[in-house]
């Protein structure tokens, strides 16, 4: 079977994705917004620990209008835009069109179903360093895992196993689960710490370990995430804190994407990483007071600093 | 009754107290760290709302052991240098002196009457707005009252009401109550939302109450403060926080003390505005738990930025 992909978003993470599958072969259509014009002349470069690539002669838009329609559509917008995506998307989804959200936080596939009551919807968690140094430009530092799930676990199954099968062959570690809210949930408990401290801290991950006070902070963020997560189904392991705190000592010194969203003044994904989980979990019945703090800080900082 | 006065760290606070009472005539000896050779030549200037005055030929000295034995002694130091206090005060107590405590938080009286187990000490809250400009030279802009309770409510009568009489000779507002807990308890409920605030996110008094977010945290840690301090015995009414909202909305944009501290990169008071609160009133059984948030973060930028 020959899929027909859509990346809406091509830039760290919608180029990384996309690059390796028209790398390998595959019919891949990219929507650019500012770096439409360079990528025409020069091509997508991306230096990846995996090995370096560039791409010409891609298919490129710049309106979603001129594309056509897709069998998947990978989402790889920061979620701050997602209110544009019902007129953004409505030109390429046909009846059986998968659309996967490659995006941080909680709640946007939901909201998406809202949009588009009849089209299969994916959450993408993209485990993976990769930043965009300049237009056309990417460099892909470590990992590069995509885990996903279908929304209500309601899938076409032979298409989405040519998905994973497109990306294994195209070099990707690709898993498929079937509990969006537990993967969903399980990446909050290490973005909800780090994301919102090394903006409101202006820090990075390695000091906020190093330092006793902060080590403390983003242990009980993480106790708290796992509540919330627990009270509203997710299921998370008893050890799964002690995991996340032992990857991040590991880790290089690191600047979440809030932090760099932060550094470039542009919105942070404040609803997807707290305000939806603080709803959901209040609503479940658990109160995560200290991320509300963070959520409240951060939302200071955004109203206040850009 | 003729009371011997010492003013231990001649700053902004105690200068001004100082200042009015020897500019009332009264015998007031004061101890100056590096100011000392400046005031020693120019003399202590004040510019304030209720009236400029100038105080040449002062009882000046840079260390205690020079100074005479006093009846009354107003520590005015940073909280964070009351490690000091044992050796410093010494040489100037007798067996009827008072120390009172002008400074910010909770159980500093209580530590030092581990240190003179036989000595009367009282607290004193200063509802006023002085900075120290340059040296000898201090600006009172607003407010002047005095609040003061001895602790575990045992003094010498006679002396207390001299020296109610002495600061109201001398155009201060004093008040003398019986519960020193309450006093502190309900001051914290100022300072500990806006010091900290103003210091993690960088911003000052208006700000934070202008923006939707922060001004419910600022509530939110001030019932907070209550629910300790209820918790812990103290004594404050149900509109308490409604009233300091209030009172803060009228005030002009203002960086309280800890956000000076952290902008002239001197030691914050954390330990007596956060950590001994937090720590009485777990004890009493209730949690602050976002006071706690703002104590960590508070550590973290005095371990890591200073």
């Amino acid at each position: 079977m020959e899929l027909k992909y859509a990346i809406i978003g091509t830039g760290a993470i919608g180029g990384y994705y996309g690059g390796k599958l028209a790398l390998a072969g595959h019919d891949v259509h990219f929507l650019y917004h500012s770096e439409y014009d360079y990528v025409k002349e020069h091509g997508l470069d991306v230096k990846s620990v995996n090995g370096d690539f560039h791409l010409n002669n891609m298919n490129l838009y710049n309106n979603t209008a001129d594309m056509p329609k897709c069998d998947v559509v990978f989402v790889c917008l920061k979620t701050t835009q997602n209110h544009q995506l019902q007129e953004m998307l409505t030109p390429i989804i046909k009846e059986d069109t998968i659309i996967m959200l490659i995006q941080n936080g909680l709640g946007f596939e939901e909201e998406l179903s809202a949009s588009f009551p009849n089209v299969t919807i994916a959450g993408g968690m993209a485990f993976i360093c990769s930043s965009r140094v300049s237009p056309g430009h990417i460099v892909h530092a470590d990992y590069g895992a995509l885990t996903t799930a279908y929304l209500n676990n309601k899938y076409d199954h032979a298409v989405a196993d040519q998905i994973k099968a497109d990306f294994e062959g195209a070099g990707v570690p690709y898993t498929q689960g079937d509990d969006l809210k537990t993967f969903r949930w399980r990446k909050l408990v290490w973005n909800i710490p780090y994301n919102g401290l090394t903006v409101v801290l202006r820090t990075t991950t390695d000091k906020l370990m190093n330092d006793k006070a902060s080590r403390q902070l983003v242990t009980e963020l993480m106790e708290e995430t796992v509540a919330g997560a627990r009270a509203c189904g997710a299921n998370i392991k008893d050890d799964f804190v002690q995991k996340m705190l032992h990857n991040t000592d590991k880790m290089e010194p690191y600047a979440p994407s809030m932090r760099l969203d932060y550094d470039n003044h542009r919105a942070m994904e404040i609803k997807g990483i707290y305000s939806n989980p603080i709803a959901m979990a209040k609503e479940a019945g658990f109160y995560m007071k200290k991320v509300e703090m963070l959520e409240q800080q951060l939302k200071f900082i955004q109203q206040n600093e850009y």
